[in-house]
C-alpha cells in the first residue's frame, strides 16, 4: 500500500523548535511513514547562521538560501518555525505558488495576515495547518475547527502564555513583587532578554485572535484584540485577590455577546476564584475553557511553550497535511462565514475590583457609592479600612459594561475626598 | 461555491443522543452547511418504538425500517447512536456496502469489533469516525488520532465513566457508603436501573480498549483489558486514602512498556493522590491524561456523557464526514501498524496500598515483611494499629509486577497470623 517515492519537507528555522522536528523527523521516520502512508523526507533545513546549528541537524541540508529552497518545486510540504512577519510571510506565499502546502508555528503572522495567507492557500488548493501557534502542544486549533465544527461556541478563556504565568504564579505562592518574578523567570529561561512581546500580552494577543476567529467563524485580527499587560500587577494585587478568595491569571478571553450578532476578544489580567480549573494551572503550564452550546465547558491543558512540545504540534499537522497531499484533497480552510463584527472593549460585560485611597472623613462612602450609580454600575460589596486619617475601600461590582465602569473609575479620579486608584483589575470566571 | 444538492444523513436511534442531533441539525442546519460546503439533511430517523418519538423531531423521517433506510442508496451519511452489538453492526456494515460513511457512538462495537468495521470502511472506501465513543464531547479520539499523530504517546490515564465518577465523588465528600451513594446517583439520573456496565467498568474498559488502540497505534481488544469494578470500594477505603493524602477514582490506564514492545490497558479502582489533577474531577465529568515523549503532559476535560454533550461530538464528526464526501477524500482510518502486544495484568508494574487484619503479637510485622521479601516486593511505608487484640498493619509497596505484588497478597492470607485482607488497592498518578 505505501507509495515509495517519498515527500519532501523544506524546513524554515532551525532555533529551539526547528532542531526538535528534524531530530523527530530523523528519529522517528518509520513511524512516520506508516501514520503517512508513504515515508517523508527532510529535503533542506533554510537557517540564518549556518553555524549556529544544533548538534544531530544533519549539516548537509543546511542552506542560507531560504527562498531558492521554497522555489525548488519538489517541496511537498514547507514547514515555518522561524517567527515573525517577515521573510515568513513571503516565503509562505511563494511556498503556495510553488505547490506546496505549509505548516506553520506563527502566531504573529497569522493574527495578521491569516485571512490573506488562507486565502493564497486556497487559491493554490493547498493546506496552512498551524496547530503550533496557540498553545504550543495543547490540541486546540483542530478541536476546535473540527471536533466542535457540528456546535456553536460561546466562550474562549484560557491561559495562553507561559512566560507571565510562571511569573504570576511566583508572585502568588512566593509573594514576590512583578521584577523579582521576572528576573527568576528570566534566569530559568522562561522569559526572553527582551520579555515585552509577553508580559505587554502581544503574544497572548495574537493567540486570542486567532482562536477567535476560528471559535466563532469570523475574522478577528490583532488590532482587533484589546490588550493590556501584566506589568503593573503587583503583591498588594494579589493580597486583595487573596481576601476575595481569588488568584490572578492573565488571560485571553473570546466572547460572543448575548445576544449574538457581535463577538469580542481581549487579553488582561483577571482575578479569577480560587474554585477556577484556571486558578491551579501553575508554572508555564496553559489551560483553556471552551465554552460551547451542546459540549458544555471543555477544559483542554498542557505545555504552552517549548521546542519539544512545538515540535510535537508541528508534527501532528505534518502528518495530515502530508496526508491530505497523498489523498490529493486539503482539510478544512479558513472559515469566516459568520463575519460577525468585533465589538470594542468598552461593550464588553465584566467585573471590576477597585482599590480606592481615600480620605478618612464621614460621608466618603456616601460620595463614592453615588457616582457607582450615577454610571449604572451595582456594588456588589465594599471594603473599608482606615488609619491615621487616610484610608482605603475596595469595591467590587456587579457585571456592567466596560464603558461603564471605566467612567466611573474616571469620575471617581475626580472627587476631592478620592485621593488615589490604587489598582483596577477585573473579575472573572465566576 | 456552495453545491446545492444536499448530503443526506440517515439516523439510526433516536433516544437522548439521536433526538439531540436531530434537533440541532435542524436548528442550525444554515451553520453545518456553511461549515461543511454543502446543505445536510436529514433524510430518515430509524426508531424501534415510534410512539415514544421526541418533541421537535420530524415525524414524517420516522421510520421502523432500519434496514431499508440504510440500503436506500442515497443515504451519504449513517448516524448510529442505537448503542450495543446488533443490529449496529449488521447496519453499519450495509451502510459501508452502500456506499456511506459512518458516524458512530458505540464503544462497545467499536472495541469488541474495531478492526473488521476499520476494514470494511477501507474496502469501500468509506470512512468510519466514533469521537463520541470516548468521553462523550470531549476531543479525544481526534486529538489522538490526529492532532498527537506525530508524537510518540506512552501513556493514558482516565476516567472515563461520568456515572462512577459521581459516586466515587460522592463516597469520598460525604462518606456515604456505595449502595448510598448509588441510590442518590440513580435517583439524579446518573446511574441507569441497571447500572452493571458501569460500576463494573465494562463501559470504561470498551474505551480503554479503543483508546489503547489509537494511543498506541496496534489492536487492543475488550478481551485484552484487564477489568475491576468498583462496587467493592468501601468508605473504610476513602478513610485509608485520605490518611495516606490520596482519593480514589475509577481510572482507566493504558501503557506503553518501559521496553517499547508491549502495551497494557486496564479499568480498576485506584488511589490517587490528592494534588494529581484527576483527584479534583468533580461529579460526573471525565478527564483524561495523555503523555507523550515529546509534547509532554497533556489533559483534556468535559462532561463524558449526556444528549447534547454526545450530540456534539457526533455532529463534529458529521461535518468531517461530510467534507471529506464532498473532497472525495477520506479520514484517517485504523492506524494499527505497531502491532504491539498486550501484557496480561500480571506484567503491569505498579503499587498496591494493602490493609491487613492481623493478630496483635510480638513478630507479626516481621513475619509480613518477610512475606514481601520473599516476592521481591519492596516496602514503602507500614502503619500498625492495635486494640484489644485485634490489630491491622497498613502496608503501602513501591512499584512492582502486578503478578508479584498478587502472589505476595495470596501468600499473606496464608499466614496464621493474618486474619483478614480488609482491602487491597492500586495507587497510581505518582
Amino acid at each position: 500500500m505505501m507509495r515509495t517515492r517519498p515527500l519532501k519537507v523544506a524546513l524554515l528555522g532551525c532555533g529551539v523548535v526547528g532542531s526538535e522536528v528534524a531530530r523527530i523527523m530523523t528519529t522517528h521516520a518509520d513511524d512516520l511513514a506508516a501514520r503517512i502512508g508513504a515515508p517523508v523526507e527532510l529535503a533542506g533545513i533554510a537557517v540564518r547562521r549556518p553555524g549556529r546549528v544544533r548538534d544531530g541537524v544533519p549539516e548537509e541540508l543546511i542552506t542560507t538560501d531560504a527562498t531558492a529552497l521554497v522555489k525548488r518545486g519538489d517541496i511537498d510540504v514547507v514547514v515555518e518555525v522561524i517567527g515573525g512577519i517577515e521573510p515568513a510571510r513571503t516565503l509562505i506565499t511563494t511556498a503556495f505558488e510553488h505547490g506546496a502546502s505549509v505548516v506553520s508555528a506563527n502566531k504573529a503572522l497569522l493574527a495578521g495576515d491569516g485571512a490573506a495567507l488562507h486565502a493564497a492557500a486556497e487559491k493554490h488548493g493547498a493546506d496552512l495547518y498551524y496547530e503550533a501557534a496557540v498553545a504550543g502542544a495543547i490540541p486546540l486549533v483542530r478541536p476546535l475547527r473540527e471536533s466542535l465544527a457540528g456546535d456553536k461556541v460561546n466562550r474562549v478563556l484560557g491561559i495562553v502564555n507561559g512566560t507571565t504565568n510562571f511569573i504570576l504564579d511566583k508572585m502568588d505562592t512566593s509573594g514576590a513583587g512583578y521584577s523579582e518574578a521576572l528576573d527568576e523567570a528570566t534566569a530559568l529561561g522562561y522569559a526572553e532578554a527582551d520579555p515585552t512581546a509577553d508580559v505587554e500580552a502581544f503574544d497572548a494577543a495574537a493567540k486570542a485572535a486567532i482562536l477567535a476567529g476560528i471559535a466563532f467563524h469570523t475574522r478577528v485580527r490583532l488590532d482587533d484584540v484589546y490588550r493590556e499587560g501584566m506589568t503593573e500587577v503587583t503583591a498588594a494585587d494579589f493580597a486583595s485577590a487573596k481576601q476575595m478568595g481569588c488568584t490572578i491569571k492573565l488571560l485571553a478571553i473570546c466572547e460572543r455577546a448575548a445576544d449574538g450578532q457581535s463577538v469580542t476578544a481581549r487579553v488582561h489580567p483577571a482575578m479569577i476564584p480560587l474554585s477556577h480549573p484556571l486558578a491551579s494551572v501553575r508554572e508555564a503550564y496553559n489551560a483553556v475553557f471552551v465554552e460551547a452550546e451542546a459540549a458544555g465547558q471543555l477544559m483542554f491543558y498542557g505545555p504552552g511553550a517549548g521546542g519539544a512540545p512545538t515540535a510535537s504540534a508541528v508534527l501532528g499537522d505534518l502528518v495530515a497535511v502530508c496526508r491530505n497531499k497523498l489523498g490529493e484533497a486539503t482539510g478544512p480552510g479558513e472559515s469566516a462565514y459568520t463575519r460577525l463584527p468585533v465589538s470594542p472593549m468598552g461593550e464588553v460585560v465584566t467585573r471590576y475590583h477597585i482599590s480606592l485611597d481615600v480620605a478618612d472623613k464621614p460621608g466618603v462612602l456616601a460620595q463614592v457609592a453615588t457616582v457607582f450609580a450615577e454610571h449604572d454600575v451595582s456594588i456588589d460589596t465594599v471594603r473599608q479600612k482606615g488609619k491615621d486619617g487616610e484610608a482605603s475601600l475596595v469595591v467590587v461590582t456587579h457585571r456592567a459594561p466596560d464603558a461603564a465602569l471605566s467612567a466611573t473609575v474616571g469620575a471617581l479620579r475626580g472627587l476631592d475626598t478620592v485621593r488615589g486608584v490604587a489598582s483596577i483589575m477585573r473579575v472573572e470566571g465566576e
